[in-house]
């Protein structure tokens, strides 16, 4: 890729939006507060300290909480201690890739419900499970969904967890965008609203803290927690204490909440700087603006070829990642823009780049 | 269990043979030298520096390395990619307890052949081979094996290389104990002289820098690991940054080669206490002296109950590993003794509890 390339592919932080010095401060605290901690194998339920501060957030016992090597290797544990071959899930249309690819990779009869504006479209979902199939679990991105950049709304929140209940299959909330809003309310959580033991909550700190420390965790009923504790344990008998106990300091320091107030702020600017340069460079582009988060969707008019818009947003050195690679079918008109990493000062011109590669398509003759 | 407690029973390092100071230079290093490097996510081949260093200090190319959250999760992807349900393999009699688990958890036909004062019992594994079950690989701990400290000749070295390239199986070469050497002479390892690309050699940092780290890492032929990077990469995106570059900044700091020294002297110090004590309070054992390593293996006489000698021990603050843990049957009268973790102030008291629990077994009237 050329040097100048634009990436709005990968949904992780440009630098100037990650508290390097505040992690260093909080690495040399580890290391001085609690040296034993931070360099013994722990257990695979996580650093202690940092466990009882999730807990504590998320106002749950301890039992309730496994932190883990980021929020992907949760999911995996989840997926890999509750769906067996030929299980039923239901994930969103589209969502996040390697979801899919796990949930495939199980054996799983994946079974994907649209996905609106205001979230997962819970009348389909309801008339799917009314019809027989119940799934093992329903996955979810409430906040700022990944790819789309869509919320669930509360209505519907309430609307799925009485689904859930009902019919007796869990709620996989997976949610790490949430503290990355920068308009609008923040809504409550669906693991707060559960009455009955159906929410499975993930999140991490690659979004708050930086991607590179790998520390996630899951939330959920104390049995089933226990039940991939027992996993994490064959797998990697412990998580990482020095990242987690890095994470733990950064955090009680109150380092997070400046932290989260840059990485605000900084894609709040660049939200707004893609919303003009679109409507400059790009009309024909449809999109809902996210209220948080790191991405958005955008749709091409129909009959789009996203294979060949890629190819020749490359060759112009812009990147994003094709709708298809979001979708078990569909999407070659849809694409996933991370604005997350793209500074705010190149945005416009990754916009111009990628319009000028729509254009070129556009103009292309029709294939003989 | 009591606050006085002496544990023998937990393959890590006492926090006095941890270089703290040196993690936490390194951590600010880490931060200051490379930022973005050590907050990003990386790709799942590991921090890049790291991994040259690794292949540099290996003598082998960088494609030929992954570097993983530890080095049991490293087992576990190999494990997973090139075994499959009803896989012969071999492992050592006795083994580490977790490799065997993961082994049987995948279903493989685990095929333990007996391992000697020399390392593995090459002649069995060899008639075993020759009478038609060529296991898909054979798993070695050549060096201060765990749980029983014994150490793979050269000669053995030899044999099991010439045994795997005729008969086309994996030497799963597991090593984490080599730098750990406090008497005698190193041995090249089996990666070093493979001619034939049948050895996939792992090692972590774990015992020369320190496990809460969790860093370890795999060298194999380059196609074996791109297809186990594709896998980790579908698990967990990328392992740790943060934590492997601190890693990469306390080897390059030189900081690595006195941590080791401070582990050889302490630990060659334990190891003599122990066997003075040993021969004061419980001269019943039997035992070969460990050269290097974590791990001392004790036969107490036939017809000793491990289960109730544990049993008694912990009632008198004492903790082991029961020899059973480590085969797929027998080792009811052994005992794994880790000296890692217990001060040397600590194991005259340790084995004087040990022997007055088996002192009690011994005076315990025969069941009715």
């Amino acid at each position: 890729m050329a040097s100048d390339t634009i990436s709005f592919a990968r949904g992780a932080p440009s630098l100037d939006i990650v508290d390097v010095e505040g992690l260093r401060d909080a690495a040399t605290r580890a290391f001085t507060n609690d040296p034993g901690g931070a360099t013994a194998y722990g257990t695979s339920i996580g650093y202690v300290p940092l466990r009882r501060w999730i807990a504590e957030q998320h106002g749950v016992d301890e039992a309730q909480v496994l932190v883990t090597n980021g929020s992907m290797q949760a999911d995996a544990f989840l997926f890999a201690t509750v769906v067996s071959a030929g299980d039923a899930v239901v994930v969103e249309k589209p969502t996040y890739d390697r979801t899919l690819l796990n949930l495939r990779g199980l054996g799983a009869d994946v079974r994907a419900v649209h996905l609106q504006t205001d979230g997962i479209d819970v009348d389909a979902l309801a008339e799917l499970v009314e019809s027989g199939t119940v799934p093992k679990l329903a996955h979810v991105i409430p906040n700022f969904q990944n790819p789309a950049g869509y919320t669930l709304s509360q209505d519907k929140r309430g609307a799925l967890l009485a689904l859930a209940a009902r019919k007796d299959f869990l709620i996989f909330e997976d949610d790490p965008y949430r503290h990355i809003r920068f308009k609008g309310e923040d809504l409550p959580t669906m693991l707060e609203q559960d009455a009955s033991g159906t929410v499975v909550y993930a999140s991490s700190f690659s979004k708050t803290v930086c991607p590179g420390i790998r520390v996630g965790y899951l939330v959920g009923p104390a049995d089933l927690i226990a039940r991939i504790a027992k996993l994490a344990t064959n797998t990697y008998i412990s998580p990482n204490m020095v990242a987690q106990s890095i994470v733990y300091e950064f955090c009680v320091s109150g380092a997070i909440d400046g932290a989260i107030a840059t990485v605000k702020s900084a894609l709040a600017e660049r939200v707004a700087t893609l919303d003009a340069a679109l409507a400059e460079h790009l009309p024909e582009a449809r999109y809902t603006l996210p209220e948080g988060g790191y991405f958005m969707w955008l749709e091409l008019p129909e009959g789009t070829d996203v294979d060949a818009l890629l190819a020749a947003a490359n060759e112009r050195g812009v990147q994003f990642v094709k709708g298809t690679d979001f979708l078990l079918e569909g999407g070659e008109n849809a694409l996933r823009l991370a604005y997350s990493g793209v500074t705010n000062d190149r945005i416009d011109e990754g916009v111009r780049r990628l319009a000028d590669a729509y254009r070129s398509l556009a103009a292309a003759p029709a294939p003989a």
